[in-house]
């Protein structure tokens, strides 16, 4: 052990970490897992020293974990397994390029997309896939997670930001994949493999993105609901209605209580519109929204509006709160993420509501409602065996409803180690397991001697 | 040989042919390729006879070609091979599906994009991707040549507009990749992977398809320039002020003379608008515009855009025209197809003309601007092997051009048999070539008796 960690220090000099105390940081995830520490976690500057690693990797068969701000929440960058080495990217944080006219920008993976998207607004740009974890989540993570963001409703996943990828594969080979322009007929879209690939294929060195503009005009609303149907009705008369809002999020009443705000369940729906049009967009979200629940706050602008929403991006710490109000430091919390059609919104809140009866749960939701993706977190007392298994079994039970309601096991937090038998289930359903075949197989390809984030997607 | 064909007469009955002049139709495609006759036509009518038709193939040693209606322009659906079975989708052209909440369609293969999107339009909804070939490509079609449309400056590509496949692999196994939602985080996402696979794959058999509202309120213009680079400056200036059109398209001058319209350059931009806000976005249009161009027309509906539109619709017929007009029936006609930044709009449009001249070519260029995407067609006598030698020369070169310029060798078209020589040298520019050969490792995982589409993309 002792020359593999000379070796890695070879390459990496003083930003090589080997002290429990810090090591222990790099085995922890948002979620509530956590793993055995890792050998050495390394920071390292550039690509070059990205494929040293590999290739010590390699020789020492030592795997590797990259990670970023660890803000996941499937169990995607812990681990039990030993000779891990972490790789973080605290230190390749750099925008190497942004350019206003072919609304791009390069960056290193490990800047955080609040300050990347802090830099575009000087440009009246923005990279439109901002996670409520935007403050912390670094852009390489978003695209290997494939996350999906707080406007997503109009914007679509990460899948379509990112225009290229340098990456590092399994066999210590660079490769760039992917182009600067939107459109891109290569081959195979190899580009597209990695984009949710969980740092299972190989390691993202450098990505281009593919920015919006700014909207030049934007409005919106936030209304309360005394009960969920009418929200999950509104949202789907404004699908009906064919208004395309860019935020559509809610919390349901104990989210509610949990961040101040009052008594019931609140929905917040926003839209860019062409500068005159605001009144015309603002009439038609009120047709939809008064004879269902009550308009309580109006914005007339972005920024009007990210304050209105700022209840909403406090779920993730509220459902930690409750939990940890109930529990303490014992208490370990579950945040599921399925997502169903639209249409199938109401009978999957109603079939939540009964299942958390059934398994006698606690849990808060809100989520990406206008992706129909829910967010339902569930808490237990992780001592408590019993009670744990409840849990889990919730949870399993909320991804079954979502393949029987022809939704998905995961919309944005990917399947980690908590959703590998679900993914096995999703597949069947689908008539095969033959994916889970090829998926083994491609795992294989893109690396071959399996140094990468072990034990995540497929076995 | 004779029982080969009995065995697929037992799967397909009287929707087999093999008669001569009806394989002829099946080795021709747009571009002015030609192929080998197949040695059979067949027309399955459901998933399961093309999985019989698989199994038949393995176990015959036979190729298959799937095609729709050979609107290809890169060699992707000819080839030179013997022992080929040609699968037309012409029996699975039916709508399975359409939710006007979901914003899906769940459609066969072989549907029409203009007959889709005419179903479409009574929900008040759209498949985005409409190729300028929208009246006679297949969705099947534009999801194996991973397409763009004519509103891809706002939409993006087939690939932003696919939710989910069912495709039969080269193993005869059926399976369903991707979601019914747009988000989707199960696993390697597969399904990418088909889109632009150009048949080498699988045979898709269903796609769900992602759908937007179609706009309530569109304006346009059509615009006359001088001289190409004011025009290219305009599109510059379109990005830099931040308005995104939803149409960006031009034709040269030679072009402009061949579909009549006067003397010039055109320019069209369409902009969906929120009701109310026409007025200011055609203030914004004409801000930029007047000092470079001259605004010849004004749209206030996307109807009146769409007239407005034609004679660039006509872009391919004109180029060919003006081949036959030369050539008669001996004619050849290239048709590029790169993309470069925006802002290397200006750089690529002249060294084309340079090249031109180098080579002595007749050519004539329009193209999707708004994306960076630009369709030089070049065309010669087949028979003057000295004249192709010049234009294919022309061809590559402008291919490298785009390499140069950071741009890409296909934007739209694919690679086929044209570009993969192309495609080696793009691979090489960005610094390795291993993505070839992870592109055959892939081919090999899906394909593994070497059964789809020989001779594509990858050897
Ligand atoms: C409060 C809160 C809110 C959230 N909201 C959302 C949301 O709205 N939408 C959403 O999609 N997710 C959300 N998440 C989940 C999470 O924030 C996202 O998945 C985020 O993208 C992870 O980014 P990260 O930098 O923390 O990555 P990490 O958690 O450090 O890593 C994520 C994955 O990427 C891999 N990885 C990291 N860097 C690289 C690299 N350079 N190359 C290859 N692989 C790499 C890791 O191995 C791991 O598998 C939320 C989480 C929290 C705690
Ligand atoms: C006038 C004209 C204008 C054009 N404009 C555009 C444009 O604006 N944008 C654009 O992207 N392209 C354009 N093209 C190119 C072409 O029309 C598109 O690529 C179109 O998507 C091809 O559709 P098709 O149905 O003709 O497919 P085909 O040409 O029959 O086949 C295309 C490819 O898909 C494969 N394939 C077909 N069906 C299946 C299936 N079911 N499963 C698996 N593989 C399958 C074939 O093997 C082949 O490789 C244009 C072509 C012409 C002639």
């Amino acid at each position: 052990m002792k020359t593999v960690l000379k070796e890695l220090e070879s390459i990496f000099g003083d930003r090589l970490y080997t002290e429990p105390q810090i090591l222990a940081l790099y085995s922890r995830e948002a979620s509530s897992e956590s793993g055995r520490l890792p050998l050495a976690v390394v920071y390292p500057a550039n690509p070059d020293e990205v494929v040293e690693l590999v290739k010590t990797a390699i020789k020492n068969r030592l795997k590797i974990v990259p990670l970023a701000s660890s803000t996941s929440l499937s169990g995607n960058t812990v681990t039990k397994e030993e000779g891990v080495v972490a790789v973080s990217f605290e230190k390749m944080v750099k925008v190497l390029e942004i350019s206003d006219v072919d609304w791009y920008a390069r960056v290193q993976p490990g800047i955080r997309v609040d300050e990347l998207n802090l830099e575009l607004s000087k440009y009246g740009l923005q990279w439109p896939v901002d996670p409520a974890s935007a403050r912390a989540a670094s852009v390489g993570g978003v695209i290997a997670n494939g996350g999906g963001g707080v406007k997503g409703a109009r914007y679509g996943p990460a899948s379509h930001w990112v225009l290229a990828l340098e990456a590092v594969i399994g066999t210590g080979d660079v490769i760039r994949v992917g182009c600067s322009t939107v459109k891109c007929r290569e081959g195979y879209n190899l580009m597209q493999l990695f984009i949710g690939s969980e740092g299972t294929l190989g390691i993202v060195t450098e990505a281009t993105l593919r920015l919006a503009p700014l909207p030049q005009s934007f409005v919106g609303v936030m209304s309360r609901f005394q009960d969920v149907m009418p929200l999950v009705d509104a949202v789907i008369e404004v699908r009906r209605s064919r208004i395309w809002p860019t935020v559509a999020e809610f919390v349901d009443r104990e989210v509610a209580k949990l961040v101040g705000l009052g008594e019931g369940y609140y929905l917040w729906l926003g839209c860019e519109v062409t500068p005159g049009g605001e009144k015309n967009m603002l009439n038609a979200l009120s047709n939809v929204l008064s004879s269902r629940g009550e308009i309580i706050a109006v914005a007339s602008s972005l920024g009007e509006f990210n304050k209105l929403l700022e209840p909403r991006r406090r779920l993730y710490s509220a459902q930690l709160n409750a939990a940890f109000e109930d529990y303490g430091t014992d208490a370990f919390l579950y945040i599921e993420d399925i997502a169903v059609p639209i249409s199938k919104l109401g009978e999957a809140v109603k079939a939540i509501e009964t299942l958390a009866r059934k398994y006698r749960i606690k849990y808060a939701m809100g989520g990406h409602i206008g992706d129909g993706n829910l967010h339902p977190a569930a808490w237990a007392r992780r001592s408590d065996e019993e009670e744990m298994s409840r849990v889990r079994q919730f949870y399993l039970e909320v991804g079954r409803l979502a393949i029987k309601l022809g939704g998905t096991i995961s919309a944005e937090h990917g399947i980690g180690t908590h959703k590998k038998a679900l993914l096995r289930e999703a597949a069947t359903a689908k008539g095969s397991d033959v994916v889970l075949k090829l998926m083994k197989e491609l795992k294989r390809v893109f690396d071959p001697y399996g140094v990468f984030n072990p034990g995540k997607i497929v076995d």
